[in-house]
This record gives C-alpha cells, structure tokens and sequence, in this order.
C-alpha cells in the first residue's frame, strides 16, 4: 500500500488556516480520499496532559529548554501514535501546525537557535511532512492593526517577537524549500483555497 | 567567585551509589565546603510531576522517544533551576545519576542510540559534570544471582539488559575518559570511600 500524504499547515494565527483546513475537510471528501485531520499541540491524551503541565500558571519557573523539550516529547508521541499509523495505512493526514510552528516560535521568536530544529527533527524520527502551505502575513499587516500612538512596551515586544517569526518562517522555507508552498494570506480565501487545490491536484498526479 | 565543583555518582542498582554518597556528605562537612545533594530522577517540582507522568501506568502508549524528551526536559530544568546556581555561587554539587544513566539505560539499554546523548547534551546547555565516579558491577555478579536452572524468558531478557547498561556504561567511560573514574564496586566499601576522597582531594588541589 501507498504511504499516505502528509500535508501541513503554517503560519501565524488569524492567517486563515482553520478556513483552508474546512476547505481541504470538503476537498477529500469530494475525491472519496482517506484523510484525517489534527492539531498541534495535542493530538493525543498524553500530548494533552504535557500541554496542561506547559499551560499551568504554576509552572512559572519553567526555563524554555525544559518548554522545547515538553512540546517536542508531545510530537513525538503524535507522531508514533496518530500520524505514522495513518500514513502506513496509506490515510491522507493534515496536520494545523507541526515541527515548523516550533522552530519558528522558539528558535528564531525566542531565540532559541538552531537547537530547535535539531530536537524536534530527532522527535519525529523522520516523519517529515511532504507538503508545507505557509500562509503568510506580513509583520506590515500586523503593525498597523496597532495604532503607532497607543503602543506600549509590551505591544512594542509583541511586534518584534511577530517580525522575528516572520523572518523565521521564511528562512525555514528556503531551508526546506522543496516541501514549502508559500502563499500570501493576504489573499481572498477562495484564492488561496484554489492555489492549495492546484498544488494538491498536481501531487495527487505524481508531479 | 569560583564556580563549584560538580560530581555525579553513576552505576547499576546495587552498586552502593547510597553508601558512597553518605561518605561524600561526611567528607564535605569535615572540610567545611559548602555543598548540594540531589538526584535524578526529579530534583525539581517541575522534574517531579514529569516523573509522575513517565510514571503512570495510564500512559502504557508512551513511546520510547517521548520517555526519552521527558527525562531530558526534567534534567533541562534540574540544570537551571538548582544545579547550575549552585555552581555559579561556589558551591558544590553531588548528584546520584545524571546524563549518563540516560546514554547507559535508554541508549545503550534499550538500543536507542546516540539521539540519547546527542538531546541530553543540548538539555543540559554544557553542564556537564567535573567528575563521574562510575561503580561497576560485572554482568557476572548479577548473573550468578540468579540460579541458571530457574531462568525464564524475563529474566533472561534481564539479564541481557544488564549486559548492554554494562557495556553501555564502558563505553560512555572511554568518550567522555577526561571525567571518569572507573572504581570496582565489587571492593569493600571503605575501599571504594578511600578511593573517591583520594581522587576528591586531587581535583581540589587543582590537579
């Protein structure tokens, strides 16, 4: 049996992921495909109960090592768990967010370096998507959801940590750049739910 | 200020890591040196309720690369959160495993590789001990333990798990030989004592 599609979506919130998801849930529905969709972080129980150790106010002394590490022991579990057993079984698997979140987020937004990539790279033993959509949204976009005169230093930081993701996210698409498709999200939703059909269609041909 | 001394205590169960780190507290207090003593798993509140989850006989689904991140997330914050202050405050550290129960047990025990060396490295940020007193106990003496005759496929397999931990333990003993010191935990124990505090004293006369 064929190993099944392993498409991932990227991209900071309110890019319109979870739009194009529902539009890809119809998608293979109307080709009769197998597919499954998940989610990062979580995914399964275990996953779920490191997300609520990550999340606990509690845990304010936690060091951001020991927070990569959690969330790279989560995937790992999603992986064995959830996505290769479908993937073996030849299921279509979509997945809101995965390895390029942590990378982006952690090693370039909080400046965790390359360590990232490597921890994460070894979690999931290989199981590397074959398609990456990143929705891109420019820091542009963001700053002047802002207005200039009503930013304090926490906004200010907010900013910077958005423009340090962006820069991330484009450096890890040229780093992987035969699996990323980016996609500007500024786009009307229909335009970029036809740009994902076309780049699907064309990797359901074998192009 | 100086930065601390830090030792770590490795071996199998058994091998009188206890009775030696007793001798250590002894040792220390005489001289008046300030000193810590912890051990792993755990040493954190963080650290513990990781433990907890490793632990849990609900989890039965965790796989080995997600057991793997946990611990060295639960070491990650063990680093920061005591070991490292610790050690930048003058003070000496003593604790009962470290690293390489990890390389030893899940590396070499349970044939995961060098991915166990390579994440632990990255979780304890070039912390790495001073000095590793290792205890070894021969396959042999844990093999003539158990009567030939009353074998079963269990104890078989136990015994061949303490085969890999030993070998396993040999080897992480020649990588890492500037800070091991190998000791025949077959001596008595006063031997054994005698011997750590000649290599103690050395190290604190700057040899």
């Amino acid at each position: 049996m064929k190993r099944g599609l392993f498409i991932t979506l990227e991209g900071p919130d309110g890019s319109g992921k979870s739009t194009q998801i529902e539009y890809l849930k119809t998608y293979f529905a109307d080709k009769n495909l197998p597919c499954i969709f998940t989610r990062e972080p979580g995914g399964t129980a275990i996953g779920e109960k490191l997300r609520s150790i990550i999340l606990d106010k509690e845990n304010q002394e936690m060091c951001d090592m020991t927070e990569t590490l959690l969330y790279a022991a989560a995937r790992a579990q999603h992986v064995q768990e959830r996505i290769k057993p479908a993937l073996e079984a030849g299921t279509i698997v979509v997945c809101d967010r995965f390895i390029d979140s942590s990378i982006a987020y952690q090693g370039y937004g909080r400046n965790l370096g390359d360590v990232v990539r490597i921890i994460n790279e070894l979690a999931i033993s290989g199981c590397m998507p074959d398609v990456t959509f990143l929705l891109e949204l420019s820091p542009e976009i963001g700053k002047s959801r802002i207005c200039e005169e009503n930013r304090d230093r926490l906004e200010q930081e907010k900013l910077e940590f958005h423009d340090k993701v962006y820069a991330g996210y484009q450096e890890i698409a040229k780093i992987y750049s035969g699996r990323f498709v980016e996609i500007d999200a500024g786009m009307q939703k229909e335009e970029i739910r036809d740009e994902i059909y076309t780049q699907i269609d064309r990797i359901l041909r074998g192009e």
